[in-house]
């Protein structure tokens, strides 16, 4: 990705996970995916069955990141943040991270906000070293907190340092995937860094698809297996992107 | 239209104007957009060419309403509120609607509520006798006055006893787009009329294509020829909403 990916004005970027189990499952994936011409893919790490091997991990990078030119983000979303059920202690996911910084040439890597500051700001300093990005989010799967409570969190990822801040949230009612919607509005206006914003579920899909016009710079469609809560086909939501710009044209 | 069309839960509603200049253009204008088969017809009796002649009208009214059961609105849009020049009065403007209140079945009618409440007084009570629904309407072909101006409008169609209260309005900026849909949502929740409304040009046909998740129950689209700027081809509106639809399930 070169510098200025994301100060391009032809926001959202269609970014779609990778989540196949074994390094066969994720490179048959890849070549799938590549065919929908994403934007960015997403390495769901927590995914991979080979975690705890380092030298796997990153063997496996190295395939992916040559087998493509598209940015590569690579996430470990532990259970308590919604994804799966991996063997690594938080430290132990960190130093994996400091890795991937180190020893592979993906574009981005994503960890959570909530998490110790130590971790963050080693993540911080590594990824700036070895110019990848870092993404910096917060998951509720349970529902979506109040506009203070998300406020605080995307603030808070920008006083940490993160290249983006973002943030996916579960709602209740199609009020809570409105208040999602004004409140990226607020924070795109009020912070210096990019900001991604997702209502998750069915529900919460509209965020998905419009999500660009509040200025959520990045959003998740469905590649070959859902990585979470309410994607949709990427082949559906370019497309649904795609005719409202027609339609509206510049959005200034 | 059956009483409860606008208690329906499957908004929005797609409405297609009629701009034709004669009685003949109007006829073969009807026919091409049945063929769209849009919710609702709105006749821009502004454009008529015999608007004077209230025989005239009233057969082309009989004629509309024979060849289809799409119901019609009618509207008669002066210069001052974004239509057509029209050889008219304000009071002989009101007649002319009161004839068609009395002597036509069209299922509704629109007024703009700044006028005369004198005016607006006498096309409800004849609405409300001849079984029409009244719509009162707001246009700002400008801009996009502050949150309280709007709300003062929708209210006072609500006082008036309108059946729907509309508001189009003319945004400069992107901001002023995601104001009017989040105005929407709270003069939805505050009132208990359904509500229409619409950010106009290009810019604002967003509001066209997701005002329906902010409750905003008619969405106008494009026939065969625009009847104000901004409007999206039914097509293209019945095609993205569908699938925005289909996509998000229940919108409860």
């Amino acid at each position: 990705m070169t510098a200025d990916l994301f100060t391009n004005k032809n926001i959202p970027y269609i970014c779609t996970p990778i989540t196949g189990k074994s390094k066969e499952e994720i490179i048959t994936e890849l070549h799938s995916l590549i065919l929908e011409e994403p934007d960015l893919i997403e390495w769901r790490l927590d995914y991979f069955d080979s975690i705890s091997d380092t030298t796997e991990v990153l063997s496996t990078l190295k395939q992916l990141t040559s087998a493509s030119s598209i940015p590569l983000l690579v996430t470990i979303r532990s259970e308590k943040e919604g994804g799966e059920n991996i063997p690594l202690s938080e430290k132990e996911k960190v130093q994996l991270l400091l890795e991937v910084c180190e020893n592979s040439s993906v574009e981005m890597v994503d960890y959570e906000v909530g998490n110790d500051c130590v971790y963050v700001k080693q993540l911080r300093e590594a990824s700036r070293k070895y110019n990848k990005k870092l993404i910096l989010s917060y998951h509720n799967f349970d529902y979506t907190p109040n506009r203070q409570v998300i406020l605080k969190r995307l603030y808070q990822m920008e006083f940490y340092g993160a290249d983006i801040a973002k943030v996916a949230v579960m709602p209740q009612t199609k009020d809570d995937v409105l208040r999602l919607l004004e409140l990226t509005k607020e924070a795109n206006e009020s912070m210096d860094i990019p900001v991604v914003t997702m209502s998750m579920g069915a529900l919460g899909s509209l965020s998905r698809i419009v999500g660009w016009a509040y200025g959520s710079i990045i959003t998740f469609g469905l590649g070959v297996q859902s990585s979470a809560p309410g994607q949709v086909p990427i082949a559906n939501l370019k497309r649904m992107i795609q005719m409202m710009k027609d339609t509206i044209g510049e959005w200034k």
